[in-house]
């Protein structure tokens, strides 16, 4: 399917897919949740008998990306192995188990004349999705978006191009096992970028909500050119504060699980700011612990003073996104620097405080505006299934429909029920 | 202020609004529920003692549009009167005494693990309302925005703008005497369309969402270039679909009161839809009532037979919003080629099933996908102060963040808040 398409028939492809999505919706809006989640369960018992042909189209691209050059991160988050698919095909499983998002009431009262209303969770409609190399996203992301029963037309990484065909197949293979039209989850069949311009510029009929999900110049792309609502991932620039209060062990277990558990997903922490009057206390315990599980501090003046080991932290450093055994030190002389510096470099991601000062918590919880915020646990629990979603298909960053983890119950809008009896407005 | 600006003056003019507004949300963060309605109190009160200026300004604005030419419901639509403006201040009061839609928690967990999770309402920081003729929306939008904690940016019609100008004086009073920096309402300075370019396409890093309330060219104009999630409010193209069980008499009185209570009101009935098995003993009544009424009747062929009164329907009538009293019925086979009907012509705004057969009900409350949906009562109770939310920027009819009626609680996010013991995610 991967030929070459010129202009025109990329644009006709496209008002394809659109229109089947836009059909499918339908036969969705119709399906129960046994159904749905008859179709996932279908698609991960497809994905275990089909690991072999994933396997061996993941094998495909592997081989153009290593001819290509692909660095090593990139190489390991395109690899699929055994292990991988029974990940993905389990996930399908967990997520038919989640409780049904849709037709939820959601709220309901009734007025003084007699009308009673109810606010009822629905589909959002057709979902476009837009990611990068992961392959396993094609199936996470098409599994959230039918459990909630919404279409989706799903546009992966050209590297990954022909991983993610593979496992489309089993998509398909699911619906149809649970006689749910297959245009309920599609493709983009080319690898052509136009494609992706398309998608974002010229799809508004056809496309409800445009989730991207990627690395910074993705984003800027989708943010630039879209003509469809934007569920938005920035990068997470993730802080732990260190108060004064806290207790120096918990301090240490936390910025060191915040840093290094997994130093590449977007709620690793970057940067710690410990309060001026605890540095002595708190501070040495943290950067020892740091350099010791292999990671660079950088630090402002007063780091390097206390901890010779840490380099010179320069302004860029307490704006970037390491995604790496790095982290930026800077003491402050209290919280409400401590939160200033949060607003002036943080992505509104995730932040947390460690603090035996309850007071000073409920301060920092109440007034740091990110999506998450956390008092004495670590910010690699910014996650959805951490929080008991089941699954996520990103941290939603912007402040428009959802914020933080993205699940199941976040792919879903709502419609007003009213029942009456003959009213009429006066 | 409304003097001519340059390129480069609009630019400059609309990057300081956004700062200020951007801004302002920091102290709004801290401001309590008491002192915003406060504010709206004090704004409710300036309103009042400034009547005078408020209708000089208006007398300026309807002069002017006067000289224009413009048509008797625009003028309309613009003129204030003493009953008007004390009905601004009213609305104002009304909102200060709505419960408190920030720092809500909406929902609430524990993890195994100890964690527990709040999920907390937040403002969603700062609105970019645009609207047309009715000066009032002042008053109204920056009202709710203020309810909800959040800062707004207003750009009125050109027509209104010395109208607008005053109400807004009374809105920086009010926030003044409560103690909140008056940038938490500002208003665009000048009439130039240029602003409105601006304010959709360059004002993404201060503008958490744009709001457009107006006809047809704007909303169309606001999806084409805006670069900042919208709150779409498009037409009301409502029906009432009456199902062969419907009580004649309620039917009657429904259909008339959904067309004719307000004719330009966007949750006005424009279409009736009439079950075929139904149609001798329903139509007639309905049609009368209307005619009778003095509303315009356009029919397919079978009304036309059933009722001489009604003129031939054309294809366009289906998709028009007349805000008039015109309106077009077709008879249906069943509830099935109703919904078809409203799936292919509606605008997913509001529409009604008039039946006493309960299970047909149910079907078309499932099964149709508009922002509300009523059983036996009027299309014209689709509006924020009938649902009892206390007042109403407008009804969104997109999928995204808000559908239906958009009060201060739309015009929310949230964050999520999690209190640990030190837990670390292994």
């Amino acid at each position: 399917m991967n030929t070459a398409f010129d202009h025109e028939s990329i644009a006709a492809t496209m008002d394809v897919l659109g229109k089947a999505a836009r059909a499918a919706t339908v036969g969705l809006a119709r399906c129960d949740a046994d159904q749905r989640n008859e179709a996932l369960r279908q698609a991960a018992a497809a994905v275990r008998a089909q690991t072999g042909a994933i396997l061996a189209a993941n094998a495909k691209d592997m081989r153009a990306s290593e001819a290509r050059g692909l660095s090593g991160a990139m190489l390991d988050r395109l690899s699929l192995d055994r292990e991988r698919v029974e990940s993905m095909a389990c996930g399908l499983e967990t997520v038919a188990e989640l409780p049904d998002p849709v037709g939820q009431v959601l709220a309901e009262w009734e007025r003084p004349n007699g009308l009673t209303i109810q606010r009822v969770s629905v589909p959002l409609g057709v979902i476009g999705i837009i990611y990068e190399s992961r392959p396993n996203v094609t199936a996470d992301a098409a599994g959230l978006c039918l459990k909630s029963g919404n279409a989706v037309i799903l546009r992966g990484g050209s590297e990954s191009f022909h991983s993610s065909q593979a496992i489309h197949q089993c998509l398909i293979a699911g619906l149809s096992a649970a006689g749910i039209d297959p245009a309920a989850v599609q493709m983009v069949p080319t690898t052509d970028r136009e494609a992706v311009g398309y998608l974002l510029s010229s799809m508004a009929e056809y496309l409800d909500v445009l989730i991207p999900r990627g690395g910074k110049s993705l984003i800027k792309r989708v943010q630039d050119e879209a003509r469809v609502p934007v569920i938005g991932h920035l990068e997470g620039i993730c802080h732990v504060y260190v108060h004064e209060s806290a207790d120096a062990e918990m301090a240490k277990e936390i910025v060191l699980n915040a840093k290094m558990r997994r130093t590449g997903i977007c709620g690793a922490a970057e940067t710690v700011l410990v309060d001026q009057a605890g540095a002595r206390r708190l501070l040495p315990g943290i950067v020892d612990a740091l350099s010791d599980a292999g990671c660079e501090v950088r630090g402002d003046e007063a780091v390097q003073a206390m901890a010779p080991g840490a380099v010179a932290a320069t302004e860029e450093d307490w704006s970037t996104e390491y995604l790496d055994a790095i982290i930026s030190i800077r003491i402050v002389d209290d919280i409400s620097q401590a939160m200033e510096h949060i607003r002036q470099y943080g992505s509104g991601h995730t932040e947390s405080i460690v603090a035996d000062d309850d007071e000073a918590a409920a301060r920092f919880l109440s007034d740091v505006d990110s999506a998450i915020l956390l008092h004495n646990a670590s910010t690699q629990f910014a996650d959805g299934g951490e929080f008991g979603m089941g699954a996520e298909i990103g941290i939603a960053t912007g402040r428009i429909h959802a914020r933080g983890p993205v699940g199941a119950e976040q792919l879903t809008s709502y419609k007003y029920v009213v029942r009456g009896s003959g009213q009429t407005r006066p």
